[in-house]
């Protein structure tokens, strides 16, 4: 790309700046975004753009590979009850481990190292994921989240507004570990909840524009076996029909009821995208060919700053 | 340019966005981008995008060929007293409509037709510009400014910060006339203030990162018949040295006195860009090839995010 | 008169300052109080009076002769369409430089002269006055106003409460010329508009306590050749009444249909004044003799502090 | 007067009110005019024109007649202590009823009679006054001020504006007692405090513009015996002067020395004024006839809104 | 009690602390522990410790022996009309000094003594107490609250937070006399009040958790005649029905229906204490065992942190 | 303990609560304290109880057994490198796991389920602890703090001070781990570093009141070998002169420098106490026998509230 085209690409991004600008969008990063090196440059770098120009982004995380690899290196087995896996008390210390004193802190530290602040906290700090045990039997410490204490979030970035760091940044990106704090019967401990509910759930209580689900698959297919059959737009009607129709696929079934949930919750839009796309976030967002599948309430949407 | 390159050019703009961020940029809109309707255009959207990513532009302005246009449209005549141009008060008065009421109400109207905020203001209101006539006999109703009223400007920006339009903006841009209120035995008097020179003292006051000079010329040439001799990068040294030599073309001295005010007043750098290259603004900030010269206190700089 | 009343009128002034403070009038300035300049004066006096015992003041203008004057200067023709008065591109330019560039900034130039700070604006700045041409065949750029933008306008007013000018002031007085801004099919156009309407609706939307016409007739006479039948106080029945027994002149009228809308939009009471006695505002609003007529919702009132 | 004159009194008080506005101004109430009633309406009158149009004012008081009248009510006789007169404990407990019981709320309800917000305090409130005896054999409980705790009647002030009532008023005029709270050895005892003092303290701690304490005597006499001989400005200079001529009474020298004390201590000017005068203050403020003696720091002053 | 059981005791109150932190509790202070040196004392250090651990305390209090002590020192001598007390003028005169003179100064300066800040007011003050006399033949100068200024009481109260003393104590306590400003027909008059109800009336506008009111009785019984039949416990509908059954003494009766009042206006629970018994504040609120009658809503609570 | 002494109690740790509210404390946690359950439950209650009557308490904790544990657990063997323990990559993601993922998870659980705020995070969240290895060859990853970032701890303060949870707790308590953030040379990495100094450079950063160590002895002994000989105070010239006499023991030197960096950085103490002793650390603040020693700038202290 020669010099003379930043200037056309930043003016040609600019609809997309404007319509974004001020409404936050709640970014769940997992998968192979977070395991290959270059990709997680560049989703930090895309986050890092949305930041700077304004657009607030707060990310939540799982942990997935990180935790199998720290188990078996301390030889824990899986245990499995009713065919689930069973998250006993030592396996969720060491997930908790994982989760919010390496992934979390890894990402803080590479938001920071590209100038920006991060803050790396997890269900239990303020009492963010206040949860429950449904099934612990068969689950054992895996939680529900019951209510996301939204105003602590909020307190917390209001306050981080004020922080003067040589003028340049004037906010701060949270970093949410999927790890909630029991309550009720299950005051006090820690409990393993789905980072990708843990999203939703926290972009319905924010307020935020846009869910967006970093997934490893192309996004929603129209035939799971044909990867040319991408869906780029639908709304929650032709969800539930191709979830009555059988056509979506077992893994995909959850992240679209967490897509529900933000929808539903005032959420304006959701979007399935391809992590292993480089700035694959930034294509989506703003006008490049969608790398996933855009969930909104009603009507198709076309790839436009006004509709995006 | 491909749709896929947009992303990447947005990250290759994002460190020049996170080095000015936040730092108010004032710039000197005259010349041709003012007359051209595409250069016009140009000129608005690269302040725009600088505005939307949250890099803060004040505007000054004076009116050129419009002021010429409508003295010959009622018959006025120029009179010139030792040689100078003399402006009468009838004269000051047909200066002043044609850039109080018809240049800036049009950069206004054109950045409100973009989606942001615009306030279109001269510097009688609020007592901005307050100046004197230094010598009224030759030349009538012109002043030199002599105190810059930042209070009120900085008032006003401060209050417009928390204007709520949709979410999406939140500041307004300031375009500011040349025209100053008398102050002392010319109290109450509309003079007639020099564009580059009200723009200097506007970016010294509210301690703007840049002022920036929008010309019709390349810049600033070593060899005044040979516009590939540009000079990119200058210090107050250089320009020192150039002056003494009689390097420097008759137009371009008092421009370069407004570069050192605004440098010796704590502007961090002052450019002279070529105004008629389309999106130069953008292109000289954001790490294209320099389109004019960028003077700085000391040393040369490299066209860098760090240095620019 | 001597020395010695200086302080018992001021005393006599006090329940009525008491009974306006911290609430907003808005003034629409028109007439002989804009060419006689002793009338002027006495206008700005007034306003800056109210303005300093804390009673804020929006001040609203159209052009008048000036308009006319220009026009001629320029040579341009009126031309009519129906017979009506047909505002063609170049008459609109000529209006707006006249309103926004003439008018608006002398108004403002007297205000900082009487050591109170003014800003002069027009509807284009923040969008302030949206419009859309309702007739374009007939009336060309006239448009009828769709939206105030009271935010823009309190966000201002908002701001400048923390200039600190050596401790004197703490407001502005915002200085409005009847242009608009176009919107929808007529996007980024300069419209005229209406003054008094233009202050009607600026009054309703600012949630104002009265509304001020200034005219050059002696207020609503209930014998139109009769100048001692003057109606000091009217209820919006009364005004229905005169007007289906065509007992209102036809200047009136409009006039009248301005007081209704503010009324109607919550404003307490709307004053038709004449502007041509010296310091008409303050008399009328500090207890002296009515020189105009005040419309209020129901009942009529008695021109004491409590009622006025 | 004719009703016309209030509007030209109004704009004849306008500029001394430009002037005024803002400040503070520190008012000893006493004398003659705490006890006609007639006085008392005139002064209360005065206070609420300062306060509505924007001049805030702090009011401080002694007791004076009434104090005697009470201690002869319940049958205590003076005591003197090598000629001075003995403030025994049952003594200060009746000046505090009388002066923090009954004359402080009477002010104050006479204030909030007027539709303006009164808060009656004493310098025990708050700390307000923290004072230490210094010749407790001879004069008993009879107190220094050491400290004006100005914090807590900022607070107080600053905690007042937010008052919402009728959006009239935005303020409180506070309203002091001179009874000091014992400190250091006196630990926690009620001192009789001199109100001059008082008054001259609060002016300097919180930076008052002026001081003025009302007296029964026409001002500063050249000459005690001559009435004529009043001197109606003074800088510091004339008053020492005066003093070692011994051409001032024995009752005016404390008071000159209030005076210089708020002078020293940063206020702009001090005035003594005959409380004997109708409105008084505003006369003195507001370009009558001085009723008094202004004293400045060094240069005669006219009586000037400038130079007031 | 050995030196190690402080940090013990102080972790037993813990609970409370937390479950009354942050709210309001309005103490009507009166009876013998107004009279008693030490009882006095150990309300002030009760009332400063829940001030100090960040329970604000509102102090309402009355006058009794003190007042009557006066009216005979001056010779004043009661006079009965239809066999009810009748307060002519100057006995409110003498009740007024007494309460805002004398008691509320007291209390002030023993707080302050205490190293807290308090300000001592009565109704005048801001027209905190607004009252109308119901019965003027019979009663006198007695008035009935009609409304409590309570934004006054707020932005005093606001105000004092910002005080910075020493870093120390971030609030002030207000002391608050029965003594009411007239309203209406009675503007202006100064009209003694219950201090029973003004408590419960200020409890009841500032929305407080808890109204206490202190007496000298040890609480409300089930047998008058037997000081074991204290009740502990009750709810709204126990007291009707001890109404009913005429089991309630004579000076109760009143008490209990300001308990009333303050229930039915929000206050979660309103205690009868013994004020008789050292520390009985602390032992009431923070576990100890009951020195009185709370009386709440609906059901019965326990002593604990929970249901306090 | 009899209920009626709870009152007693409150009443006697008053004053040690006035003397310290409003002013922070920083904690360093570590060592049996963390490990026997009941010490932690202890200690818990000790800092809910600070933070409950509004002291601010800032933890900062190290990790010890738990990271020897895991690292045993993965089969990490230590490595030495000139007799000192060398932290390699891997050991260093293990130490950061532990440390931001277990401990300081663990007690912001064990904080939330005590009903206040807790929030867990560590020197690399907002670039809280920026440091560069001194000797990398020598200990690998472990730094040495170059900058406290302090305007980030206190702008989450701020922003969490304004936290509305069920009106009962105003602040939350931070609790950090001694993990950094690399800068300069070694940007973006993750480093060790010794807890008692972050706790130290945060106390001074803060501008603590005071600083205290946990440890597993006594305090600092005369006699090492004998527990009898514990110096319950010592001023900085004390403890100089004890390390040159070598009369301290070799773990107690590095407290001891923690101690003078925060004493000569503006603490006004630093306690080293004995974590063995359950309550200890109200027991040493609140007036019960030392648990250790108290080193302040110059003169011995007694244990009150006014020299605590």
């Amino acid at each position: 790309m020669s010099e003379k085209s930043v200037q056309e690409a930043l003016i040609q991004g600019l609809p997309y700046i404007q319509a974004l600008r001020g409404k936050t969008i709640v970014v769940k990063y997992g998968g192979n975004a977070m395991i290959n090196a270059e990709l997680k440059a560049s989703v930090i770098k895309d986050i890092v753009f949305l930041h700077t120009v304004g657009i607030p982004v707060i990310l939540v995380h799982g942990g997935g590979p990180e935790i199998e690899a720290m188990l078996r290196a301390v030889g824990k087995e899986s245990r499995f009850v009713n065919g689930l896996r069973y998250t006993d008390e030592e396996t969720m210390s060491i997930v908790q481990m994982v989760l919010c004193g390496k992934v979390n802190k890894e990402i803080t530290a590479l938001l920071e190292a590209e100038g920006v602040h991060a803050l790396g906290i997890c269900g239990i700090d303020g009492a963010l994921f206040q949860a429950e045990r449904e099934n612990k039997l068969d689950l054992g410490f895996v939680g529900k989240i019951k209510k996301v204490n939204v105003n602590f979030l909020r307190a917390i970035m209001q306050g981080c507004r004020s922080i003067e760091n040589d003028g340049q940044q004037d906010r701060i990106i949270p970093v949410i570990s999927s790890v909630a704090l029991g309550v009720g019967a299950d005051k006090g401990l820690s409990l393993n909840v789905n980072a990708d509910t843990a999203a939703a759930l926290t972009a319905e209580a924010i307020k935020a524009e846009k869910l967006i689900l970093m997934t490893d698959v192309a996004g929603l297919l129209r035939d799971i076996q044909n990867p040319e059959s991408l869906i780029r737009e639908a709304n929650l009607a032709d969800i539930d029909k191709l979830k009555k129709e059988g056509a979506v696929s077992k893994g995909m079934v959850p992240k679209l009821d967490c897509c529900e949930i933000a929808l539903l919750g005032g959420v304006k839009a959701a979007h399935i995208i391809d992590g292993r796309v480089p700035h694959g976030l930034l294509a989506e967002l703003f006008g490049g060919e969608r790398i996933g599948t855009m969930i909104c309430h009603s009507d198709f949407k076309k790839n436009t700053p006004e509709e995006n």
